[in-house]
């Protein structure tokens, strides 16, 4: 059965060695009193609840998965999901990082980051249902009315009620432009919801009283494509004025799929007859409305893969450590036992150190992405926020698509240490895989990121945004290029991030000549920026632990080796991918689509 | 609902246009009568029993796994698999390359290997029944006693019975040396056998009427570790003398798995207590007999993985031609349907690629080695024979690892060109992902696999058997570089050829040194020298399709757009992959086992 610890060493060492989070966050108004000690004491508490509550349920929530009654359309999800949700709810973690204007408890979102990471280590299944909400939250207060942010903020934030995105139709996923759900106004000033929705997470349970829907759709009169698209919130149940919950509106789930993984969380196929919805913000402008929801959907779909890539590891190590299987080519390390531990065979240590290195360097990363949301948010300084914003909307899909195709090769590296033990159910480790498959998928495929990236975030603005984050890794060269015990990390780091900035020059003129090079190049870049961004924060932390190896904590020798070994081992793949990247489109343009 | 179409057209190639496999085969006395038109027809008949008869049971098979009885230790695999296999008995296939003299029809393994591609493709959870009996055959056949040929050999070759490898037991899996399963010795020369194996496929079934297992076992006064172990012939009834069937025997299956996929096969728990066994060649020689099976098995996962990657491409391409969604970046290209195909975008097209040039890639590469294996074993020409089965060596760790790793990257991408669908069950193409991941693990880990290549295969014997690979490719370069047309594959592989002797030579040097460097490199070597064979048949193909592509027949056009695919946006991985070689173990070695 496998295990799951708090990575709380290595989250205290972003946070307050790194980040320097709390002088960061007392910059702001609404944060001056944040201190280490709050925020430390906050994920300790959060670890627990992770580790103690949710985790045991991990296993048995994929092997039972959600049932649905198709008489009364009601989902039970698997055992112990709804006991762990009400210990959820009472403990008010719902609230954590929420405006306290609707009974939040007002922290930064780095601490939301944390935590989330160790609800996603110990069961994503599970923290998809809690985690929609927060988009839900998120979106009604950024757009909603003030009489729908009064009936549906509170419930939110408790956690009584949760939400969800209901987005995509079956047959139209990337290009919402295609969707049909009708919205019909109705007398009382409300719209009734007409159409088909699929793939809803968490879109039917029995965890919460009441489940707030945000619902795309069509107004009678609105223009074709993506641009006659409306937001609407629909309810499970209607509310009433006073709170509490009234009548059941018109919108029930039809079917649940049957997955790879993620079994714990009931993906809902939503049939809308008629359903009571309000309209959110603008008529067609749901798309631009829904958009604050997805960015910070993808920004969670990447820590989903962090807490997988987390978890993985730590039992792919423990695992290492007590099977022995052969002896060191280079003679026997443990002359005493039959054998020695795989851990002794470099390609177990290779596979072991990836997911290491990815789990940390997507930690460094997402937490300062949560950092930049905070100081986005929170800053009265208004340039301060815009460059927040601007570094955050570049490294949103990095966040999303570089850490889940990364999870995707730690877990299975994970798998595979386990050897023919990895591929049994009861070892979890194939669950991690299956969990960590969707995560490239949803909320816009990692194909789609990349064009985010290279087309809208990087060529769009003529690297406006890139040359900021850029301009943050030129001054890190800079001032440790004459730090001796720094080349090892700033030599290559300089090295690609002179490379990518040519890439980036080249790429822009190819698109000018046309648009499809940005197609045939975007996966490619992407992945280069991870690495630059990854070896970025590695080499910055190598720093840090450099001037503290001295102190006698292993902590930091162990974060020196892992930085080194991502510098040699890992971020070298940026050699095979500019040479793809250059290639150009034409090698997959040239073929006839009936020669396929 | 996937659907499957046998790849004769591209099979037809490799056979007849890329090996000439008839004017090769019609050198070897036993197979002097060989001709196109004979192989063509068996493939024809072969693909239908695949595609009709096994591909149906194939997502249902999945769905319901297999079933065991405690009481009665019996297995039931899903519904149609016992059916399927009597038509597979009753059509004479399993006879089909198995020695005449026991009832085979000799044909060469060339159309073997074929064939058994379209199961593997059809339903690899099916076809690993049958898979695992040829084993059991080549074993016996090579070492088994004149008595246990008469007795076994007709009832494997005409698949009555079924055989299975049992090695593996709870505490070790990779170390046979290990292994404590006792054999004690009888009064009537046959030996009483305890003790307890996992992860034996097919182990226990309902598909035949006795199931032939080869067990390694220690006897009493066997030397510890690997030169102790012996085989045995365990079978589970015990046949009588006129090849009927007896007495159950004392083996039987204690629990089958849940695993991550090929749920239609069960893996099975056996546990042995007392049952009788016969030796199969000399007393702790067990091993050495064992792996004329396990290399026989290591071509076979390695062909697993080419079918899966061969039917999700077909799948993904359906699906992508079908499937409407955004326009084109340079501009609508369907502009009478409300968006293009995705098939009109970049990336899409790189994932389908991919796939399609991994399987026409590892179908070269397999058809070539399973003609070497027929010349291995049947020229009389002793140093053609000697000269094939040095390259049949060098080259089935990279049939093995390289064809399983590129299975799990082309099925993962045909799985994310279905977007959110291929995350769901009724698909299909998540079965392939779930599927395609064991075939990384059993017959040896990939790791294991990349250890057999660069230590066992290339340094140990001073880089001989690579040279005559080598050779090979020299001689060809040196044949094309003439010829302009070529240039574009035959520079890249020349430059691929020179780095990696060179890569080779280094690390040859530095093992000297210090021989975990063989285990810190050997995974990228592996990798490197696929790609080096890969390019080296993608060049010979591109050569012939450059020659017809006149002719009119679009099938060489494709041909040509898949080797420069290859060439321009596969091959260049090996730029990253030959840093990462070169960086050293030390990266890899120089953390505590105590700071993991």
């Amino acid at each position: 059965m496998p295990t799951y610890t708090p990575p709380l060493r290595d989250m205290h060492f972003v946070l307050h060695e790194l980040l320097q989070v709390s002088d960061e966050l007392r910059q702001l108004p609404k944060h001056a009193d944040i201190d280490a000690d709050t925020i430390n004491a906050v994920l300790e508490e959060g670890g627990k609840f992770a580790s103690e509550v949710l985790f045991p349920l991990n296993l048995s929530g994929d092997q039972q998965g959600c049932t649905l009654d198709k008489s009364t359309h009601a989902v039970t999800a698997p055992a112990g999901f709804k006991d762990a949700y009400a210990q959820y709810v009472a403990g008010g973690w719902p609230a954590l990082s929420v405006d306290p204007a609707y009974g939040g408890q007002g922290l930064p979102l780095v601490l939301n980051q944390c935590f989330y990471e160790m609800l996603n280590s110990a069961n994503q299944a599970w923290t998809m249902y809690p985690g929609l909400s927060h988009g839900a939250l998120e979106c009604l207060h950024a757009h909603g009315t003030e009489e729908q942010k009064r009936l549906y903020l509170p419930k939110l934030t408790s956690g009584e009620w949760t939400g969800t995105m209901c987005l995509t139709e079956p047959h139209c996923g990337t290009d919402l432009g295609l969707l049909r759900t009708k919205a019909e106004p109705r007398a009382d000033g409300g719209f009734s919801i007409t159409g088909q929705k699929i793939f809803i997470s968490a879109g039917e349970h029995d965890l919460a009283a009441n489940i707030v829907h945000l619902v795309l759709a069509r107004l009678p009169d609105a223009p074709q494509g993506s641009k006659g698209i409306s937001l609407f919130v629909v309810p499970k149940f209607l509310p009433q004025a006073d709170g509490s919950v009234g009548a059941r509106n018109g919108i029930f789930c039809g079917a649940i799929e049957h997955k790879m993984g993620i079994h714990g969380n009931a993906t809902c196929q939503m049939n809308l007859d008629g359903a009571i919805g309000w309209l959110v913000g603008e008529p067609n402008r749901g798309l631009a409305a829904m958009f604050v929801m997805m960015n910070a959907a993808r920004l969670g779909v990447g820590n989903q893969s962090l807490g997988l890539t987390e978890v993985a590891y730590q039992n792919a190590v423990a695992y290492a450590k007590e099977r022995i299987q052969m002896r060191s080519l280079s003679g026997p390390k443990q002359p005493e036992k039959p054998a020695d531990s795989i851990l002794v065979h470099p390609d177990v240590r290779k596979m072991l150190l990836t997911a290491r290195a990815y789990a940390e360097g997507g930690r460094a990363l997402a937490i300062y992405v949560a950092l930049l949301l905070d100081k986005e948010l929170n800053s009265d300084d208004e340039d301060e926020r815009r460059e927040c914003a601007d570094l955050v909307a570049l490294l949103t899909p990095i966040c999303k698509a570089f850490i889940t195709d990364n999870g995707w090769i730690a877990t299975s590296h994970c798998l595979q240490v386990f050897g023919g033990h990895g591929y049994i159910r009861e070892w979890g480790m194939e669950q991690y895989v299956r969990d960590a498959r969707i995560n490239m998928i949803y909320e816009g495929t990692n194909t789609i990121q990349s064009l985010d990236l290279l087309g809208r975030k990087v060529l769009a603005d003529n690297g406006k945004k890139f040359k900021k984050f850029g301009k943050l890794v030129a001054e890190f060269i800079e001032e440790e290029g004459v730090n001796e015990a720094m080349q090892e990390f700033v030599n290559p780091l300089a090295d690609l991030g002179d490379k990518v900035q040519k890439l980036t020059t080249e790429l822009g003129m190819k698109a000018f000549q046309n648009a499809d090079e940005v197609g045939g190049a975007a996966v490619d870049y992407l992945r280069v920026c991870g690495h630059l961004v990854y070896g970025y924060f590695f080499a910055r932390m190598a720093k840090i632990a450099l001037q503290k190896q001295g102190s006698g904590d292993p902590f930091y020798t162990a974060k020196l080796h892992t930085a080194r070994f991502y510098f040699t081992k890992l971020l070298p793949e940026t050699a095979g991918l500019i040479r793809t990247a250059r290639s150009g489109v034409s090698p997959l343009m040239a073929m006839d689509e009936a020669l396929f």
